[in-house]
């Protein structure tokens, strides 16, 4: 039970639901048009996802004693950054997928130039969404967009992440990890820190460094529990071709790690998210969150 | 001659220099390192072009009273922010272009994947310049970044004319118009606006309204003028093509313009960008700027 004393599902699903109603107010036909890519990036940004790096910002913001309503456009950012990343990564010249979310990929359902667009368009929105955000202070602001920039960029970022990706191989499980850094970890690092930003634009640093390891921690335990997942889960609940990531000889954590080790690592790391949010105001939910996501079937 | 007593072509030139040399900083190894992609975005902003954009920035954050070194990091994003547009106009899905200003484009250098992650990091890359300017108040920057992100996104903006750009027909030179304004005029727009707001981050209405009408008479003329030259250049100084547009089915204002009609037309824009900057300390540069544009040839 967290401190909302609702279960971690439930206060999941009811936060994406009101990060649902908001973002679909930022993708609104009167915010962003009725043209082609203005519906791929509805399409992407709309209709499903666990919403995990909104709950991250709006669960740090609460640590930092920020309202849910403040940082509501910082939450819809990360998502619609992270929209894009999918889209972009889904291309035909990068992982040429046309699945997701058991529907079609963004350039499957409009073609590739719509949404080559489309995620151009999302990432330049995701700027959009953080500098506009009405309640938010101008430094507030300056920050967010200087951590978002960074952990999206090429430089140690998100892009940088893709590009080790793209790299013809990853030799052994300390660069295997340095690729889940900067490709799964950016983002809801990003997420946690812009929470904290969304309260207050000079948070404390004990809560930067808290935001920091647990983002690391529950980042890279998501990543292996997805290898895991992509080894035993099944086509119905993952929405993709089981499997995927081992047959195009693509970094998967168990080619270095048996599946009883990698299990392990889950937990270890997943203990790690938990002593980072222990002892704080607010912070159950967040550990509970870790705990679910090492769990989750999908 | 302008007031800083150089013709505009060397004050252009010599401006461009100085641009290009804060470029290799912010691109160097140091700031985004050594990856394909960084080597990528290096390949795509440096070395040439004439830095009209970082010129408008820094031009107009002079009209404001700000100092060139306070607003080169904008004008620097400025320019990462157009090569991006490039690497993804290029791109197969889009224009399929294997040659820009005389090289091989991006994709047909650096391969699909390089160029698409290249573009999507100098995109990202140009608002981390905006956020870390150090000179600039955090005002000015959340300014910055709202006009950067509204001229480069999908509503009324750059991706937007890109969108326009392929849908299937412009039926009038209104259509084709409105094209041209987001297509070619956001970008100048922005550039202009952020050098008011690098010098300032509550600027004058006057100088505003100015910087927004001298943007759209340039672009639009601009545009025209590339239309003429597209038309009747030769390839050498192209470094493109001769009448791809127009082979190629684009939209181009020789399908609604004679010749005659598309030069005057360039003049009207001209004398509109001209007068938008008159009576102002700092003006000359632009207008003469406007004036050299009108008639260049590649």
């Amino acid at each position: 039970m967290t401190e909302n004393k609702l279960p971690i599902k439930e206060l999941l699903s009811e936060t994406a639901a009101r990060t649902e109603r908001a973002l679909e107010e930022a993708l609104s036909p009167e915010r962003i048009g009725t043209s082609r890519t203005a519906d791929a990036m509805r399409y992407s940004v709309l209709g499903g996802g666990k919403r995990i790096r909104a709950f991250l910002v709006l669960a740090f913001a609460r640590l930092a004693g920020g309202a849910e309503e403040t940082a509501m456009p910082f939450a819809c950012a990360m998502e619609c950054l992270h929209a894009y990343s999918l889209i972009h990564d889904d291309l035909p010249s990068m992982d040429n997928a046309d699945l997701r979310r058991g529907k079609p990929s963004c350039h499957a359902a409009f073609g590739e130039s719509a949404a080559l667009l489309a995620g151009d368009a999302l990432l330049t929105y995701a700027f959009e969404l953080l500098a506009s955000a009405p309640a938010v202070s101008a430094k507030s602001v300056r920050e967010a967009v200087l951590i978002l920039s960074r952990e999206a960029g090429e430089f140690s970022g998100m892009v940088g992440g893709q590009t080790l990706d793209m790299a013809l191989s990853v030799d052994s499980l300390s660069e295997l990890q340095t690729l889940f850094l900067e490709k799964t970890c950016a983002l809801r690092k990003a997420s946690c820190l812009l929470g904290l930003y969304a309260a207050s634009d000079t948070p404390e640093a004990n809560l930067v460094d808290r935001a920091e390891r647990y983002a690391r921690a529950l980042g890279l335990a998501f990543q292996i529990r997805d290898d895991i997942l992509d080894a035993t889960g099944t086509v119905e609940a993952l929405g993709k071709p089981v499997g995927s990531d081992l047959q195009n000889d693509k970094k998967n954590a168990l080619r270095f790690l048996s599946l009883e080790e990698a299990q392990n690592r889950v937990r270890e790391l997943t203990a790690e998210a938990v002593d980072a949010v222990s002892g704080i105001e607010g912070g159950e939910a967040l550990a509970d969150l870790a705990a679910l996501l090492a769990e989750r079937r999908s």
